[in-house]
């Protein structure tokens, strides 16, 4: 596009932080695609958006920040995973089953979810993305820090994730319409027997 | 379509058995795609296909087998059931395990599922129709069979759900190259619990 066919801006103008900011995710969003999680760098974000990477830093903190924005992934696992493990221990598959109901029962926060894992059925491409992503982001961290191997952390998100399937999209009863209280009752105890 | 359009049939010529289940098939495709499961009766089908009601129940059984053949559904459950429950009830959980990944585990049988799922994620009327069979055919009869309460077969299901989806769809490691043995050993308890 030349100056001359953006009207709103003239020329020798600089982008203001908003500009820069959603032309950075939009970069983001192209190199995640083509590159994956792991292989697309800040640097490598940085320099498809003409940025200097310190701004992509103070703008999103780090790569997992840009790509929060940039796919409108509806969780911050550097806030989320605190959260779960910060109370006992005891407690941890009562926490889980009552976040994980937060996030889907947000129709908001469930929709963008739910496009990344239609995506990730199609195409490889955008199944590497996600698997990446959750694996560094949510799996490790999560294993890391409850000292639990990943298969089991795995095992736990995945008794959540289908349940959410059932619940949510499928909205097959008496699933769809049981209390967060009953769920809690219902499954936490499988969660925590995997946190053993 | 005119006659005249249909080079290999002679004016008159009726359809052979083949092209009779397929144009049956294709009704149904179109009746559940606009009614859902329950609201297509197996008489409308009939009806649509311009058949004997006989007919339908001559190809297909009943309406659970039209719809396992027009939505190239990879299970029946009036096999499968009978199969998980023909075990000894302590070791239903890891029966369900090995069934669940017999199914999945086999791309071709994996595909029709995932493309059902992928359209239930965008789609109600696809989810109503997933919804309506899964219930009526698999987790109430299910429910039925083994004496369990529908919320404890869902939370089972959903475990296994999530999982497939974490192998199959994510291929997150090490999930995706557990052996199934393994994958017995971890998950098979979590199930036996809900059917306690």
């Amino acid at each position: 596009m030349t100056q001359a066919a953006r009207p709103a801006r003239g020329p020798g103008r600089r982008p203001g932080p908003t500009e820069t900011r959603e032309a950075i995710l939009a970069e983001a969003r192209e190199l995640f695609a083509e590159k994956g999680y792991d292989g697309a760098s800040l640097r490598a974000i940085a320099r498809a958006a003409g940025v200097d990477p310190a701004l992509v830093h103070h703008f999103f903190g780090n790569k997992e920040g840009v790509f929060i924005e940039a796919m409108r992934f509806p969780v911050d696992p550097s806030v989320l995973l605190p959260q779960i493990m910060s109370g006992p221990r005891e407690r941890l598959g009562e926490v889980m089953v009552r976040t994980f109901l937060g996030v889907w029962g947000d129709a908001a926060r469930r929709a963008p979810l739910l496009a990344m894992l239609r995506s990730a059925m199609t195409n490889e491409k955008a199944a590497a993305l996600m698997r990446e992503f959750v694996t560094s982001a949510l799996f490790a961290r999560a294993g890391e820090v409850a000292g639990v191997p990943q298969i089991r952390i795995q095992a736990a998100a995945g008794q959540m994730i289908g349940l959410m399937i059932l619940r949510y999209v499928l909205r097959v009863e008496p699933m769809a319409s049981a209390s967060e209280d009953e769920l809690v009752e219902l499954v936490a105890p499988a969660l925590q027997r995997y946190f053993g």
